[in-house]
């Protein structure tokens, strides 16, 4: 792993945490405070938590003398380091008023001032320390951008279970239904195959240690799954049948009343979906999106197919670069967009790819030291691998490898189905 | 009954409407939105919740021509009433960022502009429709002012459990410790009491109809029970000893592991407590406060005695009329203070008290009718009443014959002891 | 209160042991074991704790070298008393397959040797502590015979709850439809009545002390309520009006999806219900049973009339005596009858009626002393009054001053209806 | 997969339906009737739960003219098939106490006579349908054998979980402490591996279809972790710090006050366990059992360690035939006995051993068809895989390819800790 040390570290940290307070222009006061479920924390936390993490992991181990900003906050923004502390309980979050929204960006302003001068200091020295501060400071840039993700998702389901159904943002995604070009298959042939990161450039440690592994003759389509097709899914009763379900599955659609994706909604017959554009007819050549892991086995196995192992996935993306990007943060749309007739895949952006695989470690794989070891390692449980980012990731954080998890009943955040067979 | 028809009604009204808002004036916007516990509402949604009742009740019945503010308000802020519609489920209240506290105040506004109108048309009016809305209109009123209570104890409790200890206000409360008289007892004789309200002015459904009861032979102290004597109960093990409590009582403490009033913190072996004035050194000569029923009924076993009757309570009451007031929202305490050397009784203001009496029906109870009729009827059951008022209560809404109520385990209103035998 | 001590207290001992055996007599081995709701206990535990009443609290104390039988067994068999030690979670005895049933007979015949043995001796002794051992005797078999009441509703429920629905005894109750007399009024004058317990045969001390009330002038009801008369009720929608209920009732029902009386079954349009003698067409003319106090409340709201207080039922039944007797456990009816043409009006039997009363201590509420005070007072909180006594109560155990009490949604109880006005 | 047609088919049925039986022997009718947590089934379940299969999936549609033996079992003895119809909520089953356990017996007579008849017909039969019954039959039997496994588990769960503690079965094993040798370490060398079944003979779905795997260098230990060496990491504060466990196993631990293994009991600083021979002193030199996964994990972590995977097991298992039988249900030991000095590795028998990797499908995964697809595919989600079997599983029943499967949580299972690096 290699630590940024281009003479631009300054403009890229600028860059990044303004992204984030750029993420939170559109909202109100009141938006940043609150918390609907435990899984969405306030927006006001989110740029608490990761300014947290730069004081808490650079300023206080690093820089002389510094002050911190405020000693009761590392109580309100340690999210779930047992290392660093007390904190209070995640779904607390969204009962704290104070600090304020203003105070949080004071906050941000106070550690910024100060990491910026650390970064100046930390480029002119050479020692081990030093570089292992500049490593840090990777893993904070990185975690900030994880955090963008979840910033514009937290948002996204605080708007959308508001009966008013505010707009984020006008965006400059289309309403116009562009139609999606037929799928193909991608075959693949058995044999070995490389997985994991590779190289000097920063990864997670849970894309560690690249290896090998041996793949069966498999094939996987070329594009993501769209409404309309995920639309002959619950009318052909797909939430009725409990042998498309996995067990667990089909109790949680059973208890949740679960009748189709997150922000879908039916009325007069016709089916609405909640954006971040506001609320609108929904556009059936979009790619789905916001569907849970029981979802996505269910659709597939309707289909008589499959969702592919995050190997197969991985080593399929890799095989069809430089076709494979779609729609980032960057891009602006707010939603997931129509691959339309391009030959574009989608495998990077877009929607977040519910892989078959559960998020268990690589072979050899080295655990970040100290604190940073909480990062991933211990969630390594009970949720499955998503793959290749969404319209809600910054292009620049996402890699082939990259590795995201959830649990298989969550679908706030923007994932999608790729089907294999 | 008899509805409010002085020539000062369009003053009382901006009055009162008024002092809603002053109490939120210390607010940030963040703290106008969250419900730290479900019994506790955002301070925005009192604000829209007083407004709804006017619009809904008297705009849309009464007004002419009158164009709602947001047809979509109604389903934010119509409390209970199920002859009204839907409305979003209690316990999401504080997930719900918008309205904005801004447009709050413009739909309070708004209300107020036509409000103020239609009482000049009502006023000039003989008609049986207008005596009605006039006293709708009162019940709105006191229904307000109903609220500005909850208001000051729900912004307390957000406030108070934030560990950051906000001061809502430095008040006129002093934090010297004025020692309160030694407790006295009122003996009263065995024989017939009237109980309830009689007169033409306002009172609630609840407190109808006035009738005779039967009184015992008993005694009730004149004067609140104190901190200082609470602390004696919990230096003794009050809370440890079983024998104290209801066996509800003692599973609710041991359940919630509650060892103190709500508020109070044990510091290296200091008590203090949260108060609208911030953290501070538990003052022993206050009356205590946000007491639950199980430990206002567990202290008075301790002490051999017993919580008076709601009946012996207003007998007593009346008996010792005019020296029973304490103090109320308009004295800005912002918390119950010491009795001093005072002969006044506090029968009246500083805290609510607890009473050994079911909140049921009094005999020939009349139903306010319509809507109206699900104000209190259908609460009467599974609670204890109060009475007396407190500092969060204005002091022209409270009477002697005042009947307040809650489950006999909360403890976020400001509620304390009086003793009986 | 006088202690039992006339030359058949052997006799009466042996009596009311041998009744709780000849209650389970029809029962496999298996029913004796099992807890399907938290309120049921297993009947073998029922035979454990009532004898490890006699063991605990008469001849360890009074019978000089008495040997426990088992020293594991109070852990099993202590109900509630803290005074007594630690014992198994409530909600757990349902899972003890060991004490087996044998072994609890053989528990009975060990102690019930001593016991015999110990009144013999008590009898012939003049000194107090021997006063007292008889007086704790008396509570022991008063005791006893209540545990006789929740043996035979508890062995209904496990025998209910399963749907092979098991006749208990074929009984000698009638499916024969005896047509009911119409209800008619009795009027009651306004004035002071005497409520509670005289005399010195032994009564509770819930219902001590007896003292005067004063009760406006009201009229009730000469008969219960009938199947066919809540039937009417349930027809004209009363499960789907929000106006009739109190909001934790409307809220309990809804939650529950409750619809009709426990043990009500509707079947192609018909109503049948189960009962001690089997799944049986509904029979109108009895006495309507199994309702919670939210039903029997939004009943009467439904008829425009109200329950009655306690003492304004006890006040009625003491004026029609002796006209008021029904069917107890020794009429083995199994099942509360039509009153038919008779005159008598069932005050006492056949259901036990919810009062408007809370439950809660009157005036001078002198609680037993010890470990026996744990019985009645602590649970004075969140109950209603019933009174009257049921088919499953046993006759010498009534009186008119008796108080039971539930909590209002508790309906396993044979739990019926009297209307007030 | 291969049908059993060897002409011992019918000695076989009745060798295994008699060993279910044998299992329930030493109950006490109560002990049959229970369920203390929903894992738990009450062994009179079971016993009618395999019985219900047979007559379900081959009497029924194989037997001309068959009677069902009651036509309201189904509804209590399906399990989890939602293609079979309703059936009472698993939580309630030891809520019944009918059909008793008399009946049970019956209806495993009655349906016996039935299928051995049945047997004799499709053995002379050569046709399709004949060969597809046997091929159920076969399921069936297999299935019996699961059961006779969770038979035992549940037994000792519910005896265990009594505060008596009673011995099931005296047993051969003995409480000696028999000194384990030390662990060595198998090394495997990188490369190809074959996994799952291969043959004819039967075997689950899940353990196909037959794939090769690349595994990395590995190594993995050649006895099971013992008591004692898991003493060592609760001595080390294993379960006081959090660095050594996952996210939600941590959680899980505290939340349960999680300390030991279950069964394990402190007393006065010795530590105890419960078996199937009852309480007795623990035993070091014996596996460690009765762990979840998080503990298993947990362990191997402050080892420095880690859990195999499954692959990794199998391979080093096949590996090191024939050296590698343990104790089996056939060896009545009823509790895994230490390795001693024995060259056994114990990989079969004794203990299931929780491996790294999570219950999915294998490539080309062919579930069964109809109702028996919901046998094993349906539960391919959030549960890891154990291997081996234990001194509860019947050795016929075992494979080296067998995959068991619980959640992270389970622990009244058998199950232990083999480590790997």
């Amino acid at each position: 792993m290699q630590t940024a040390t281009s003479v631009d570290l300054l403009t890229r940290y600028r860059h990044i945490r303004l992204q984030s307070e750029q993420i939170c222009a559109p909202l109100a006061t009141e938006d940043y405070v609150v918390q609907p479920i435990t899984d969405v924390s306030p927006p006001k936390w989110h740029l608490g938590h990761t300014t947290w993490f730069f004081e808490n992991f650079l300023l206080i181990p690093h820089f002389p003398g510094y002050q911190v900003f405020n000693s009761a906050y590392p109580y309100f923004f340690n999210s779930y380091y047992e290392s660093q502390g007390p904190r209070i309980h995640r779904s607390n979050r969204g009962n704290m008023t104070r600090p304020s929204v203003e105070e949080v960006y004071q906050f941000r302003q106070y550690v910024d001032l100060h990491l910026l001068e650390l970064i100046e200091q930390l480029q002119k020295r050479t020692d081990q320390a030093a570089q292992e501060a500049l490593f840090t400071l990777e893993v904070g840039l990185q975690h900030e951008q994880q955090h963008q993700e979840l910033l514009l998702t937290d948002i996204k389901y605080i708007l959308g279970n508001n009966p008013l159904f505010p707009v984020y943002a006008a965006g400059e995604s289309t309403t116009e239904a562009i139609p999606a070009r037929p799928a193909e298959w991608i075959e693949m042939a058995a044999g070995l195959y490389a997985i994991g990161h590779q190289g000097e450039d920063f990864c997670w440690d849970n894309e560690l240690s690249a290896h090998q592994v041996y793949l069966q003759d498999y094939a996987i389509q070329d594009r993501l799954i769209t409404n309309g097709e995920y639309l002959e899914f619950i009318e052909a009763g797909g939430y009725e049948h409990y042998d498309h379900w996995l067990a667990e599955g089909w109790d949680w659609a059973k208890q949740l009343e679960c009748k189709a994706p997150l922000y879908w909604f039916q009325q007069d017959g016709q089916w609405f979906n909640y954006t971040l554009q506001g609320f609108r007819p929904l556009n059936i050549e979009e790619p789905v999106c916001h569907v849970s892991y029981f979802e996505a086995d269910a659709f597939a196995r309707w289909k008589g197919l499959r969702l592919p192992t995050e190997q197969e996935w991985e080593a399929a993306c890799r095989l069809t670069e430089p076709l494979i990007r779609g729609n980032f943060l960057e891009q602006k749309k707010g939603h997931p967009q129509s691959v339309g007739m391009a030959p574009a895949t989608q495998f990077l952006g877009d929607v977040w790819e519910w892989t078959a695989s559960a998020y268990l470690p690589y072979p050899h794989y080295p655990r970040f030291k100290g604190a940073l070891g909480e990062y991933n390692g211990k969630f390594m449980i009970n949720q499955m691998v998503l793959r290749g980012g969404s319209v809600a990731t910054p292009q620049s954080h996402l890699r082939i490898t990259y590795r995201n998890f959830f649990q298989t009943d969550k679908r706030w955040q923007f994932t999608g189905i790729r089907l294999a067979r």
